[in-house]
């Protein structure tokens, strides 16, 4: 492992560098970002030794790593050009129509299509942190398209990064991360409007806000320029988890109209139940 | 300050005698709590000295630290019988009807009504920690309507847990709160029972579950036991602020079934700004 080249310099592609660079500190990390600022913050922060606009073709492998909208496009050129020995990754939050974008691609083996489930509400490169990646979970969907000798080059980095890999078919992935990561996205933004819109600028209600509240809403500080693109990457899923959603809230608030306050006890209960699954974790 | 008497041994219970202990250690804590357990538990870890059903008549002050819809009749019950130097303080979430509830009271004066903006997702005296209340906020509504020397009692004691006082309302507080406390906690526990329904025994699920999941969906932790009388003791406020939340998703999930990601762009990117109330915090 020589030399990778990173696309997108933000939160996930800075700190997928910052960390491979402990372990393996003689990988030379190109790299490239279209917003000239982070471009400038990934040099001065160490995180590429190298600004490129192309992989060279000796590259081990290529990273990208930018908003989800852009990546099918991107995929489609990095692989029209890459080298013998070159292995593309995304890092992107919806798998399914990217796979298929790249199915009927002659290097389609040269791919491999993964998911560091990992971020904070803060994005760019100045976000990024070498313990971001640390033992989370980095999904691979459609593992068997991908050429058994360059998917080693894949395994190799992501034991140094001390990542647990999963398997997923780009559909299953999809409708999860819906569930699980967009929908909380959605709802603590929406938390955010409501709040706002409701106390303008009355910032004294801040006051009142305690820790659950700043918890709960903290999501809402996210990147639209990461988010926005992640609804349309995933649409039907996230609309899917969406009206899931807001039909639990209708009937939630049917009770208290009704003043069900037993029924509202028992729901919140059998929810309750999210205590032990997330305590295993 | 020599005597405190707790009605009801939990979180906020246990961590307000566990804090003052340690600042005036010489005030005697008596309490109950109508869960034997919780009790029991009160006397092994420190929280009351001595359990006691009622206060005795020269006890300093009576917290009443109970689910939100047991508050008005303990209240009329604690005051019909009070010492002529107690004063009785409730913590509770919502403040109007109980605030209504004794506005002819004969001794309506020795009563502060006060909330203390503290908590976790966890109950009982085993979650109390006497860090809890350090620097948080704690409302009083109507202090006017409080004696003034019973009054210099609660300072006393908020000065040695060091609280920041705000005076507000009822009607303000229970607005305010129903908009940054009530209403998370319902998006959290929907948010739990949207995965969870979708889920069901999966549990592989919340290994792709990121932090952010983990933190949106904490609140769902919490007490029924608290949380459902919350959603009776606030109904009006809460309904209004749960419809405008249901509302805006609803609006969100158009803008995304329109595939209009620039309005979802823009939306988010207006409610960014809590970025920077929440950072000034």
């Amino acid at each position: 492992m020589k030399k990778i080249h990173i696309v997108g310099l933000g939160l996930l592609g800075g700190s997928f560098a910052l960390a491979l660079r402990k372990s393996i500190p003689e990988i030379h990390f190109t790299g490239f970002d279209s917003n000239q600022r982070n471009l400038e913050d990934a040099k001065n922060l160490g995180i590429i030794d190298e600004e490129k606009l192309t992989a060279d073709p000796d590259t081990d492998i290529i990273i990208l790593s930018t908003p989800a909208n852009t990546l099918a496009p991107l995929l489609q050129e990095y692989l029209n050009n890459v080298g013998d020995n070159t292995l593309v990754i995304d890092f992107g939050s919806a798998k399914s129509k990217l796979c298929k974008s790249v199915e009927e691609h002659p290097k389609r083996s040269q791919y491999l299509a993964g998911h560091p489930i990992a971020g904070t509400e803060y994005s760019g490169p100045k976000a990024a942190k070498p313990d971001l990646l640390e033992n989370k979970v980095f999904i691979i969907c459609e593992m068997e398209k991908t050429d058994i000798h360059l998917k080693a080059k894949a395994y190799e980095i992501l034991e140094a990064l001390n990542m647990k890999i999963r398997f997923m078919d780009p559909e299953e992935h999809d409708t999860q991360l819906a569930f699980v990561s967009h929908l909380s996205h959605i709802s603590s933004f929406m938390l955010g409007k409501t709040v706002l819109d409701k106390m303008e600028d009355d910032r004294n209600i801040f006051d009142m806000a305690g820790s659950g509240f700043a918890s709960t809403v903290r999501l809402a500080k996210s990147s639209p320029a990461m988010w926005a693109p992640i609804m349309q990457e995933n649409k039907k899923n996230i609309l899917e988890a969406l009206s899931m959603y807001i039909i639990n809230l209708s009937k939630f608030r049917d009770k208290i109209i009704e003043d069900d306050y037993e029924g509202v006890f028992h729901e919140m209960e059998k929810i309750n139940k999210i205590r032990d699954i997330l305590d295993l974790q």
